[in-house]
């Protein structure tokens, strides 16, 4: 048992650095939940895996990780601070409470477009053959932050079935993010409720780098790294564009 | 370990009974998953622990337990056969492939009453302020069932918010159902997504049994005692209808 402590505590010290130390890291994770009524819902397969893997690669280089949780079925990490929120109204209070506070924001959530115009009391009967169900957009956290008076460092997610690059570099630019990492979902391996995953991660300026297919605890390591390169270059970033 | 397995052996033997020997039950468990796009869906927050626990109750009394299952994020029971479905369609398919050969059918799962009109072989844009998603009826897969020409013992459900035995009763009757439970969701305690639940059950020509708030493991072997009782009965009941 000691030796297999030493043997932890030497493997924890060769793997950590420590370019994070003290930042202060806010990040949404999970799907966010509408409820249609007190049973029904609209969700989304985001298993929250990615982020949870991320934060703790970002905790590993001594960034001080606050999570903003959807419901979830994965684990999230131990000795994390949590909150726990169900909608996407909920997510936007619980960050935006924090925002102003954090060095980074990290917004993995796969947080739902649309919620019903308004959610029943009781659970709603069925009766005709054919219903509607109205819907309204949501607020868009992440270009909230993104657009504070003095932003944090904003890291984005884009999860589209066509053109990803298109997509993430368009949203890159309109919601004036600092980096933004595209996968694609629906389409062969990797993506929601998947093991795996690749992304291709792009900044301001024609920056961009492809991080291939491999397991999300691997692949939150490489895009940590990214992070953390890219936010010791914050200042040069922002005096160029 | 002699002594906890000679102990444990004793346990078994003393709470099983085998009054349920050799009987098929299929069970439908869990919620069903209704696609609007690959990453989108409506859900519903049945955990599925009231119908895994049914399950092993069932089992104990040495019925032979087929598990149709909708997605949830409650452990399985190990050892029981369970086919994984997502949609009501789905789940709808694989009970009728199976219902003509059962012995009992126990419908513990929450089907979606309505599904998107056709879901989006792509992730759907958000453009406009407000949208509408058009529904369709799902197929009533527990009516269905009741209504083949030589049904088995049918055990039916109700969560409603509001009257659950008036609500319950009617169900009963409309579907010609050998029992049915309900109870109450979305007010106290119980019902979805907790670990105690409470039971008001009712059969043909007014039966009625309250089954008290108690945890799901033990309120699923008062079910199953109920069932095997109204089991027995099936032919006095079918003969005084």
């Amino acid at each position: 048992a000691i030796v297999e402590a030493l043997l932890g505590a030497y493997e924890v010290g060769s793997d950590a650095r420590t370019d994070l130390a003290g930042r202060r890291v806010l990040m949404t994770v999970g799907p966010t939940r509408e409820a249609i009524d007190p049973v029904r819902f609209i969700g989304n397969r985001s298993s929250g895996k990615m982020g949870y893997a991320l934060a703790e690669a970002l905790r590993a280089r001594g960034a001080r990780v606050t999570l903003i949780a959807g419901p979830t079925s994965a684990s999230a990490p131990v000795g994390i601070n949590r909150v726990d929120v169900e909608s996407a109204l909920e997510m936007e209070a619980a960050v935006m409470a924090r925002a102003a506070d954090c060095d980074l924001f990290v917004a993995t959530a796969a947080v739902a477009d649309y919620r019903p115009v308004c959610a029943a009391d009781s659970k709603l009967k069925k009766s005709a053959d054919e219903m509607t169900l109205r819907l309204v957009r949501n607020p868009d956290i992440l270009a909230r932050v993104a657009a504070l008076p003095t932003p944090p460092f904003t890291v984005g997610f884009a999860a589209e079935t066509e053109d990803p690059e298109g997509y993430a570099r368009g949203k890159l630019a309109a919601k004036r993010l600092s980096l933004i990492a595209a996968n694609r979902v629906g389409a062969g391996p990797g993506g929601f409720e998947s093991d795996e995953n690749a992304l291709l991660c792009l900044w301001p300026d024609g920056g961009r780098r492809e991080l291939p297919l491999m397991s999300k605890p691997a692949l939150a390591k490489a895009l940590a790294d990214l992070i953390a390169e890219r936010y010791a270059k914050r200042d040069a970033t922002s005096l160029a564009s």
